[in-house]
């Protein structure tokens, strides 16, 4: 469990895709973060309050995320000496970057030195169960997609939120680096060895009988030719009651597969209730969610009512028009009736 | 690459179940196995010569291949204590245990000191790439099951060597650890970081442009909750021109799971299909393998007959009643005919 709120780190950035992680904290969970860590020469904000390492820990941030990437994913000289100084000041630092904190051992030192803690988001626990498959307690529901970076972690995020608003208690489980930091838990999923996929999704959505919901981030696409079987070991841990279907409506071809269309709707709807019912019957689709950040407003209404209709589900942009009428179908269909049923 | 031939050792071991890779080695690979080494306290044998280390070498033998499991997959002291010896005798060691012998100090130092191999064949290599789904040239056959263990190694091994006796090229491609001991090279795609799996079938299964084919080994099932996904991975990595199905009839439900009843035929074969034509449409289903060991040779036979009536598919136990007739399906048919068309 990483410690909240965060300092988020910019450092010496110079580029707006090397802050990606930082900036989807600062995005998706504003409410935890503090601040923004940056040297003089990096001409990138995310909008939050500049602060030194006292400053931030006066201001209550417990752990620096190193939310940054950089060619090879190295800790340079730089980030090293700043993760350093944020220890002394109090931090722990919390890192998504390929080279880990733990093989630095300078930072290893550091931390045992003064009682700090150092996250390795991309390393997965170590006891992770083969899957077994049994059915448990509790409700769920995973976003799936027509292809990888559709909206999965986004979406998943809002219905959280928005369930949690009204009244249910709902629960994010992250798969992904910045999901991780997100929620401050999860697994990092494609870095889970092979046969330990749906072992990991049960582990990480365990059983639960508050009458709430897991809230499970998918990842790939059961149609994209590399990370296929990730998204299938996934669709199988989680043991889904509820899909919500994402999907980007410009996206050209398979993320970095110029040679591969994106499959239909309708292909991605059957494909995944077909893998999902081998571990849960009952499994549904509750609603669609669109990507249309790069549609007017008025075309992207258009597109959900014309998508809504042609397929009978509640089809929403959730950063645009927000996830009620998913949250409806979720919650007044059969779906959450069926499971409460058969855990009752 | 795995230097043969091979001493199969079966050291202090008790428990038939302890020695299953010497034993998979000694039945699918006799021509590469030049004798077994056990202590006075081991009751088994695997009816090849007893011979120690000395007497080994002098027969040809270059690696001892350390083919048992006992609790937790340790290297103990017997084993370590044995190793030495064989190095010191002039042997290369590999093992599939899960504590590698690149971990165990003594191992190392005597390695680096005779100038002798380490193979850890549960270690994948380092440079595994991401699955990029290219069409590349060549034509490569799968094998794929309704569950784990139903006879895929041992289906794709008894195809490529009855290819050969035909004088056509084929290459065994290992995807697990007694395979990869069989071939002396492969993948041990169980522990494969999950976001690599199709890539690490495109690495071990590269173009060919000789006609021949690669045989592919399966792993796991579509229809298996534990481990779909590394199926799922493995059949898009693959792009197979043809398929081959696997099959248990007594087993009497999914392996290790009591839960989960094993899939239809039917259902198996439109679930590869399906899932296989994401990287290549022409796939097509050649034969079905059945594992019929409990079954008198007349119930077997008319078993198969039953099948292949069925489903219109070639269908025989390759290690009672042989391939040929699969391999007719294979080679006569407009699979082989498009591959070539395709890759000219």
């Amino acid at each position: 469990m990483i410690e909240t709120p965060y300092l988020l780190y910019l450092g010496h950035s110079q580029d707006p895709a090397d802050i990606k992680t930082s900036r989807g904290l600062a995005v998706f969970r504003p409410d935890i973060c503090v601040g923004e860590y940056r040297h003089d020469d990096c001409p990138l904000t995310l909008e939050l309050p500049r602060m030194d390492f006292a400053a931030a820990r006066a201001a209550g941030a417990k752990t620096l995320v190193l939310g940054i990437a950089n060619a090879g994913g190295k800790l340079g000289e730089p980030l090293i000496v700043d993760a350093l100084a944020a220890m002394e000041a109090g931090f722990d630092i919390a890192s998504g970057l390929h080279h880990r904190l733990n093989a630095e051992p300078r930072l290893v030192e550091a931390a045992a030195r003064l009682g700090r803690k150092l996250h390795d988001v991309r390393d997965p626990r170590p006891d992770i169960p083969i899957g077994n498959g049994k059915k448990r307690a509790g409700k769920r529901l995973l976003t799936v997609g027509t292809d990888c970076s559709v909206g999965k972690m986004y979406t998943t995020l809002c219905l959280a939120s928005a369930l949690e608003k009204r009244g249910v208690p709902a629960d994010f489980r992250a798969t992904g680096q910045t999901g991780i930091l997100v929620a401050g838990d999860g697994v990092p999923l494609d870095a889970v060895v092979a046969d330990f996929i749906s072992g990991a999704i049960e582990q990480v959505s365990p059983a639960r009988d508050d009458g709430g919901w897991d809230l499970i981030e998918g990842q790939g696409s059961l149609y994209h030719p590399s990370f296929a079987g990730v998204s299938m070991g996934l669709l199988h841990g989680a043991q889904p009651d509820a899909l919500v279907i994402c999907h980007d409506p410009v996206r050209p071809h398979m993320r970095g597969l110029p040679h591969y269309p994106l499959p239909g709707l309708a292909q991605t709807i059957e494909a995944n209730l077909n893998a999902a019912r081998l571990t849960n019957e009952h499994v549904q689709v509750v609603g669609i969610a669109l990507n249309t950040s790069a549609m007017p407003e008025d075309e992207a209404k258009a597109l959900c009512a014309r998508i809504e209709a042609e397929f009978a589900l509640p089809t929403s942009d959730p950063y645009r028009f927000g996830v009620e009428t998913i949250l409806d179908r979720l919650l007044g269909t059969d779906v959450a009736a069926q499971s409460v049923t058969e855990t009752a």
